[in-house]
């Protein structure tokens, strides 16, 4: 089953930038292999199931050892049965709209 | 690692109530052992995080198997190593300020 | 415009208690006549689209005041038109299938 | 009070693209004069917190009016007291982490 996850994790940390964390999630979405696109929110990443969720779980693992005590994380998750869809389609498809 | 979860299952269909696709996501959860209470917007869940998410993953393939071709689903996850804190005393450590 | 609403107000801090922060906006929630309804990932509430923002936006106010320079929040808005429903009547629907 | 805001509108619709909903949503934001990004699996969008928030509120007016009873919206709203930060920023320190 091919999941489009839209991933936020937010460290419980203040008076600091989050960004270290953030990018040691796209190291690990990268090192599984899996295509990935950052935005001001969070990241789209998209392949099976169990490669992305395993890669979300490797996030907490890792944000948890860089010494954040709390972790929230907000994931999005779609899948659908009636066709394969990229997440280059889902964009271009409403851009299109857009002219 | 133990995780708290609140999982909203959207599958997309019109016309019809969602309420069965729901019932469904919590006999799913009832069936792994997790721990659950539903709200108005989701159910929250506690547990191991393999548990957990197997379970989440579980529910989309049964609401396919269902018949709706797509599913949204959003997941809150929630994961601490400072101390155990279960899905109860954190609503008890709410309502307790509330008086 | 009718909204039932799941609200869950992150402040971002570390080594402390998130409870008095959330407990403030079950405050907030009531001081603006809301039905409301904890669980132990965020608050339900339901009522006109109008007043459910604006007691959110109030939230943040007073989280920032009370010393959290940074929140993030989540959250989740629900309308229909084809019929007027409760947050109670939408959880009694998914428990009368669990039996 | 700025927000930087993720925004993804569902309707509740089977058997049909979404795109021309989103596509709609993206036209009030910007006829709002809102800085939008649209991602695949939502839209960031930065301003004023009342704009942002009339802008979602007018994306379920439109959603409605153009046949959808139903629609779930998931929303992650991002403020801060101790700088101005842009969306652009907030993805740019992640990029320079990651060289």
């Amino acid at each position: 089953m091919k999941v489009i996850a839209d991933v936020c994790v937010i460290p419980l940390l203040d008076g600091q930038s989050l960004s270290p964390y953030v990018a040691e999630c796209e190291r690990i979405f990268d090192a599984a292999g899996l295509n990935r696109t950052l935005h001001a929110y969070g990241t789209n990443v998209e392949g099976e199931w169990d490669d992305v969720l395993a890669a979300v779980k490797r996030c907490h693992e890792r944000i948890h050892e860089m010494g954040a005590a709390r972790i929230s994380t907000t994931l999005k998750l779609g899948t659908r049965t009636d066709r394969d869809q990229s997440m280059e389609d889902k964009t271009r498809s409403v851009e299109d709209k857009l002219g």
